[in-house]
């Protein structure tokens, strides 16, 4: 029997090409919220996660490391690679400020885990987001869950990097509300303004997610008890990590519950249509007692003089969440066995 | 017949103190909107303005004392003194941004007015603020309508005066809102930052109203155009002016009407329950892209660490305004003949 004529299928059709799972990097200090964000990326079909990328903040970058390797050995997910990100601020002008405090000292709720068997690869985090980036040009998303030094870093090395990244979904900023580090500045932007500016100002396709809006994305203790009271794998590792996230919340803003941060962006990155945005020009203040402070320009106002914000190209910035969809959506995934 | 013995009423009732008219010191950059103001405050039985003080902002100092003496003629009011301000920024070290784009050149809808016949006193403004304060203690409410050095300089010159001065009810700031000089800052706190962050946290009884409320304060075209109809003194002269104000802001915001930054002012100390406030430690960046914005910290977070807000006084900002009251107020005292 003659061989059937081998059939080619060359996809063009945009909404058949939308439904390929969309390939994310996630740049990461796990990190109590970023080890949820993981698993909930890791369980979601619309999206391939191919790689993490490290970086301080919850934890010295070392240690996030350890902890991104440890939580893909959890997963079993060891063919993720790992590439590791800077150990300082884009300046290196910047002591860093670790949130221990959050997220227990190993940055995963004080649990004492093994080391990971595992090993980051050779190549850096910016260096590996530059590759990803020039292979998959306009089609891999990185999700920042934390200081922007590794994509600043990635912008400053290659010209092309923004034009080639397909979007930066960022957890940073606290837009018209007061930040967490103190009253001006969100964690993650005061981790690395400069670097934060440079990502803001790069003309990439940047879309922030604020305390503005995770502030609103409250996981309770009753989610907590049914999370406990799951099979799954994510959900018993996650219920043994939780204790000390819950005791700070309660003990800064005297809630019974913690704010979903990154797995709110993760899920901004999976699926748009969770929240809405605006879209504007974003700087960040980089000295004096606003470090790390983010403003949107929202055009209400045409200027006459020319201002640090004009002609900068815009990004979106998220400015409403379906809550309880949200919630809904890590509290599924995170329960999958 | 035996005289009478004279009947002396000690009057301690705290009610019927309070209706005894306020004793007010207007510091103001006349200006188009502090012209309006000026002459509101003039018709208002519940104020007593007994002094002008001048600064710079709309015009320099210079002209903003010649403004101030020109508005009491035209008011018939040279009875009230009025003292010169700085000339420039309490650190002198920030070039002064003039707004004569809004106000003309001359500060007044380039009416090209005669000189004033009077002078000022011989008492610089901090100085005669504090003479005041000192004179009434805490009876005296100065209502600040530009950049705030001339009391941040009282406050550094008499370590009482932030004790013996009532109230400073202050248009200043751009809460959870952009600014109107650039996205960051509000004209008359980047007037001079340093000086505002002194005033701020001086521990004084002050009041910002800030254009997160005073946009909401609109005198319309057709407000203007029933104006126009008074035979009124003030609402004669102001018709005259309003020309180049109305222009700015259909330029810089689309809109066919005037922001009454200046007269809202007056009216929260005229009458406070015109706006409702909320209260707060608010700090002010000095430097770097959004120097001059205003962070007021909402308290939401407890912070474990010391932030640049802590142990500071707080102070009231607005937060609503009764906008129809206000633009009814304002109409109803210069409509008056």
């Amino acid at each position: 029997m003659a061989a059937q004529p081998k059939k080619i299928i060359v996809d063009t059709d945009p909404d058949a090409m939308a439904a390929q799972p969309k390939k994310i990097i996630i740049d990461t200090d796990p990190g109590i919220d970023d080890a949820m964000a993981i698993f909930v990326a890791l369980r979601s079909p619309e999206v391939e996660v191919i790689g993490l990328t490290t970086i301080y903040g919850n934890v010295y970058t070392t240690l996030a490391t350890r902890n991104a390797l440890h939580l893909l050995e959890v997963a079993g997910r060891t063919d993720i690679p790992v590439a590791e990100g800077s150990h300082v601020s884009i300046t290196n002008g910047t002591k860093l400020r670790i949130a221990g405090f959050v997220h227990g000292t190993d940055g995963l709720g004080n649990q004492n885990f093994p080391p990971p068997k595992g090993k980051p690869i050779e190549q850096s985090a910016a260096d590996f987001l530059i590759e990803q980036a020039k292979l998959y040009p306009g089609k891999v998303t990185v999700v920042a869950l934390g200081p922007l030094t590794n994509i600043a870093l990635a912008i400053q090395r290659d010209p092309a990097f923004a034009k080639n990244i397909g979007q930066i979904v960022l957890l940073g900023g606290a837009f018209l509300v007061n930040g967490n580090v103190n009253p001006a500045s969100e964690a993650n932007i005061f981790g690395d303004p400069d670097a934060a500016d440079i990502v803001f100002t790069s003309g990439a396709d940047v879309v922030a997610v604020g305390i503005n809006v995770t502030h609103q994305v409250v996981f309770t203790d009753a989610d907590r008890e049914k999370l406990s009271r799951s099979d799954g794998k994510f959900a018993q590792y996650l219920c043994k990590i939780l204790d000390v996230y819950f005791s700070y919340h309660h003990d800064a803003y005297n809630i019974k519950g913690v704010y979903l941060h990154d797995p709110a962006t993760i899920l901004a990155a999976v699926d748009p249509s969770l929240m809405t945005y605006t879209e504007g020009v974003v700087r960040v203040q980089t000295s004096g007692i606003t470090k790390g402070l983010t403003i949107l320009y929202n055009k209400q106002k045409r200027f006459g003089e020319v201002t640090e914000w004009t002609d900068k190209p815009t990004v979106k910035v998220a400015v409403t969440a379906d809550a309880p969809a949200l919630v809904k959506l890590v509290m599924e995934r995170l329960m999958d066995s």
